[in-house]
């Protein structure tokens, strides 16, 4: 059985979502990573909600709800050059410095994402990262109008690439998506971007638990959802090997 | 227009779900309110993923994977005598002051539950709360394997009381499901039982914001969703003037 595509999640796998945390501590000086926490919490919550609801808006408009959202809960201030500077980040987000490098490894599969993110989102970032030169597709959920982990969302991998899902590995950071995409039938590497070392270091020492320090666990730690992806990664740089195993 | 039933969330709404870390702070001292509000949100979380994932497991097994999921992040040792006596206590929740006379004020209309909760659940706090004397019936989303706010939840008040949507109030705390019961077609009273100004007085003056003060309010304040309840209150007393506007 052979690994012809390698899928990956978009943001928080090959991007950067905490990169978010500049900017808003710039904006929003001491609520920085209070913003980026509570956004990234509510932005998914936002995309599950409207999925079920039958309310599908693209990812851009669940992405500026959930950040109103969440100055609003704060109590800030803000105007609309702000706002769409903050907004303007998610079209620059920061490639983990593993991607290219990892990218440049597989050149000899077929190579996309699968992202919740609106296609003007993503064809802006992978176009500014660089990135589209190494993909052969940039596929969005928005083709299906329900966002992941529904099994409609993922099954735009075969009819995008014409690869069977027992074909293609799928990688993601989002425990969530790792577990949506393994119980479609996916090959799944789940990656570690957090782990629980970093966590237990973050704790700060005058406090049981370090209450943002569990906003990050909760959106960072495997969930419990009666399923397991496959492998488990801490790198990129760990999948050539995968794919190689697939194949022995 | 007539209200002929009043149809209540249970959880967050008639049922104080934060009744739970009194326990919970007895059986991990130090960690009971952490545990509260983490355990409630994946509880959510894993109530929609697994909707969405086409995975559905009666609440029960959802509660008991999200509290085991919490647990873990925290890095809590536990038993499965801790483990079963803080999952009973979803059984004795404390039901809110307001209840009981609002129950009584309203006994002209039909009254019913409409929640997440497994019938096992539901019947037992329903029952061990005196509340099974007060309904006209407890329905649970049981019935169509899929959890709120799902348009297919909310069409069981229809075929369970045999009132039509717009002959129905329904009334919830938790935004989301007001957000939900509105776009699909009910009368919706949003009950706001955490205030922004209860939220502000619960902020530490040695932070800008208290984090865990932010969990809270992340499960409580509106949602912006695209759709708006058609009334806000603060206590379940103001229905029965809520169902006499209907009427005028």
């Amino acid at each position: 059985m052979n690994i012809e595509a390698v899928v990956f999640d978009a943001y928080g796998t090959l991007y950067d979502v905490q990169s978010v945390a500049e900017i808003t501590e710039e904006a929003f000086p001491g609520y920085g990573e209070m913003i980026t926490q509570i956004w990234r919490i509510k932005q998914l919550e936002y995309s599950w909600l409207r999925s079920m609801m039958q309310r599908y808006r693209d990812f851009s408009v669940i992405t500026g709800e959930s950040l109103a959202y969440t100055l609003r809960i704060l109590g800030l201030q803000y105007d609309d050059a702000i706002f769409e500077r903050i907004m303007e980040k998610y079209l620059h987000l920061d490639p983990y410095p593993d991607v290219m490098p990892t990218l440049a490894a597989l050149k000899d599969r077929k190579l996309a994402i699968l992202s919740n993110g609106s296609p003007g989102m993503l064809n802006a970032l992978v176009a500014n990262s660089g990135l589209d030169r190494m993909l052969d597709a940039t596929i969005s959920v928005d083709a299906k109008k329900v966002f992941k982990p529904s099994p409609d969302a993922y099954s735009l991998i075969e009819t995008t690439l014409g690869v069977k899902s027992a074909d293609v590995l799928f990688v993601s950071s989002n425990p969530w998506d790792a577990c949506g995409a393994k119980a479609f039938g996916l090959n799944v590497a789940w990656i570690e971007r957090v782990t629980p070392e970093a966590m237990a270091l973050d704790c700060v020492e005058s406090e049981l638990v370090a209450p943002l320090t569990m906003f990050k666990a909760i959106g960072s730690q495997m969930d419990e959802l009666g399923v397991e992806p496959d492998h488990r990664i801490r790198a990129l740089s760990e999948l050539p090997k995968i794919v190689a195993i697939h194949e022995s």
